[in-house]
């Protein structure tokens, strides 16, 4: 068996572990990457991307379809779904590409195909595609393994017969009826795409919220336009839905039987299934234990360290959706390079101070999360300050004046620490609140910005007078306001 | 003739003059409101609201016509003129209303309808709809009389075959082809917006720019794009073009002569003639001599101050557009408040800080100036970062991937203090980077803000990222990305 000896090994080559290994080269130490999957990165593959690619062309059905309230009228509309899955996998394969090149531009030698485990607190088995196995000596290991799709108990056994979000975008053609097994940010940025082409949709969660917010206030107004929007949509919503049973039926269709928010059994049968309840990191094939690094129930490391991305005192860093910190891309990047970083130079280690947290819903309305989390604010210690957008200007004039925002602040300092976004344009929105959080800028210093006219973000200056009166800021030059009030 | 003593007079009920009421209302001061026109703002009236109204509804032509290209098939679309323009007017008024009762809400005796003059230092004759003379004796006067469009020579005797921008809201059907004069917001925004709904339009500008930008580099972008797209928008574009003539035909044709960029004379017929050649303030009719304000040959105050609002040593302020210092509405709310409080509060006289300068073109791609302008930069005391949106991520996948952004900071210090736009989304880059040059942040701490993935926003990280190289900031772990130099 060959044994190599290097200072790093990142496993995984996905977009934490490429910028984990572009750390390690920059610093001099030698390195190896493995990866047991293709490359290019989940973003890319099955990710941010494809799914963007399926909500551009959706969105443009839904203006399409809903044109004629500006006066423009088209003859009756229908979905290519060949050219439109054809469009999302061509430019989709491009984002592919761009990811693989920047790994095969890698020495070649320092590249092993094959899945790894540990051996010892610092060794690593490779079993390779061409099943050569490879023991790796290192100083540090980098964990960049991903997550993968949780699967539901009554799905394991028909897991040939439904879909995870990955397997959506190589259709030729749409389903006719489709269930969504979870309400996060995957199942409802597919299924409402998938609804506005035309799939007859229903959502599913053990749960009883859509979406990430988690603001009693907010939660309220999403439930309530997602409901008065299902007729329009075609969507139906099963909150609280505990799924007993998922058969499938003679004629191939998937019939789920389920306790519903009443404790009453139902059961209804679907053409398709789309399990969308939450990722796992794949930590658990790894012998972590060979490390010293344990792993609780949840399958997460425990004593892993968000501004090291250290596992406790082990040598064996974990970065991007494995740690499940933050499972966005641009988290995963910065936790790769800390990582990289922290490997190289280790036992030196730097803590790195991390971005304020900010998470997008591409749906529509969009959702956001900016800052602290709700469920982390101290109720006596904040203001909130609030909009609706279902009269907003700009809101109105695009026909999409629906949602609402609301922003949170400490009432010791004036200090704008949160917030919660489900508008048009939050993801927008989002940016401009996130860079004001992380700057630690109050409310009134936020009141004398420039908002231009009419724009989505005038209903944050909205919400921001909401606070400034909540936080009984005294009033100035800025934060009186004639133009919004009178609704121009 | 009746004679009233006041604290302070204002002149025009748009949105600076209610602003300025508002101030004075609240410091306990007499006042009159005189307005010569119908209620309601220019904004609201025939301005931003309307027009965005009008491109809302071409936007959607323009998403029903190209969205074969995602796979969405369509019947042939028309445009059903009348209902169009119906829900430009409907929402319109639904603006205007709100404006009005803004108005109608003061007390009618301090309200006065008809056109007023200077007839000493700070006396102001009113001469009423009902034929009434009132003389107003006042401490102070606040101007906020609003702007007019510039009507060029060859024009003048045609005026009631051509439009200004007002009249086109005004349409129940839209004209077969149409030559707009100005390449300024209104003729780009208004001009576009039509060409989108079918019409053949023809741009006509003396200069030779497209719209505001004025870095080179950023015009050239301008010029490029709108040239490809000229066959597809069915849009001509006639640069330092002169317009020598313009007749009515025997067919109620507008036909144009002009000499063209090569000082050739051209001629060409158009169904309609849209004027977008700039705007006047409207102060030459007040007899300002009489208060001791002069005018320059632009028709501008001599001394005007943008932190007071006040002209020279007088006893008059002047607000919004009728300032030409920066009329959108934005400006003219706080230049509305800052002359009111002045007003009220004179011989007392405060400066207040203006916001960072925040202009925006509604036309795709979207154009924004942010900061200082191009041209009141030092060249050898600044560095560009530049990036491209031609093959920009989330901007190829929504198919709008094409523009521009250049971004200025000054060498010494990093410090971002301006911007050019040119790109989809620019209203909302455009705000985060306003808020950034507002508040004087670095290029490093702009690159250590959030940016999630995909959006327009991560554009801008690559225009910053050129910009550290540019200033040579030393190599962080935000100045590195991965994921952006690999396309995902």
């Amino acid at each position: 068996m060959e044994s190599r000896e290097v200072d790093v090994v990142v496993i995984g080559a996905g977009t934490a572990g490429l910028n984990a290994v572009a750390e390690v080269r920059k610093s001099g130490s030698s390195w190896v990457l493995v990866e047991s999957g293709p490359y290019g990165t989940t973003c890319a593959r099955v990710g941010c991307m494809p799914s963007k690619l399926l909500i551009a062309a959706a969105d443009r059905a839904h203006q399409v379809a809903s044109a004629g309230a500006f006066g423009i009228s088209t003859g009756p509309m229908s979905v290519d779904a060949r050219a439109m899955f054809g469009r999302v996998r061509a430019e989709r394969d491009r984002f592919v590409a761009g990811a693989v090149k920047s790994t095969t531009k890698l020495p070649a030698e320092q590249r092993l195909r094959g899945r790894a485990h540990f051996t010892g607190p610092t060794t690593v088995l490779v079993e390779c595609e061409n099943h050569d196995k490879i023991e790796l000596k290192a100083k540090t290991i980098v964990l960049a393994v991903g997550s993968r799709a949780n699967i539901p108990p009554p799905f394991r056994d028909i897991m040939e017969h439904v879909w995870i979000s990955d397997e959506v975008f190589e259709l030729d053609e749409l389903p006719e009826s489709l269930a969504v097994v979870g309400t996060g940010a995957i199942g409802l940025e597919m299924g409402q795409a998938l609804s506005r082409l035309g799939v007859k949709v229903s959502f599913f969660s053990i749960g009883s919220a859509i979406g990430p917010l988690r603001d009693p206030a907010m939660q309220r107004c999403v439930q309530e336009v997602f409901r008065n929007a299902a007729a329009e949509d075609a969507m139906a919503w099963h909150l609280e839905a505990d799924i007993k049973m998922a058969r499938v039926t003679h004629n191939d269709a998937i019939e789920l039987q389920w306790q519903d928010a009443n404790d009453d059994l139902q059961q209804q049968s679907f053409s398709h299934v789309l399990l969308a309840a939450g990722r796992t990191p794949q930590l658990a094939e790894l012998d972590l234990d060979k490390a010293g690094v344990t792993l609780n129930e949840r399958g997460l490391p425990v004593n892993w360290h968000p501004r090291t991305t250290r596992c406790g005192d082990t040598a064996v860093f974990i970065a991007g959706d494995a740690s499940d910190y933050r499972p966005v891309l641009h988290e995963a990047a910065d936790e790769g390079r800390i990582a990289g970083q922290n490997a190289a130079r280790y036992p030196q280690i730097t803590a790195r101070v991390r971005r304020t947290p900010l998470a997008i819903v591409f749906i529509h309305p969009q959702m956001a999360t900016v800052g602290v989390r709700f469920d982390d604010l101290q109720e006596d210690e904040i203001e909130i300050g609030t909009v609706s957008y279902a009269d907003q200007g700009r809101a109105r004039v695009i026909g999409q004046n629906a949602g609402q925002v609301n922003l949170y602040a400490q009432r010791s300092n004036c200090v704008l620490v949160g917030a919660e976004l489900f508008c048009p344009g939050a993801e927008h929105l989002a940016h401009l609140l996130a860079w004001a959080v992380q700057q630690r800028l109050r409310v009134d210093e936020l009141l004398r910005m420039p908002f231009y006219h009419p724009v989505l973000e005038e209903g944050l200056r909205t919400a921001l007078f909401d606070l400034s009166k909540a936080l009984q800021i005294e009033g100035n030059c800025s934060s009186t306001d004639f133009a919004e009030s009178a609704g121009v």
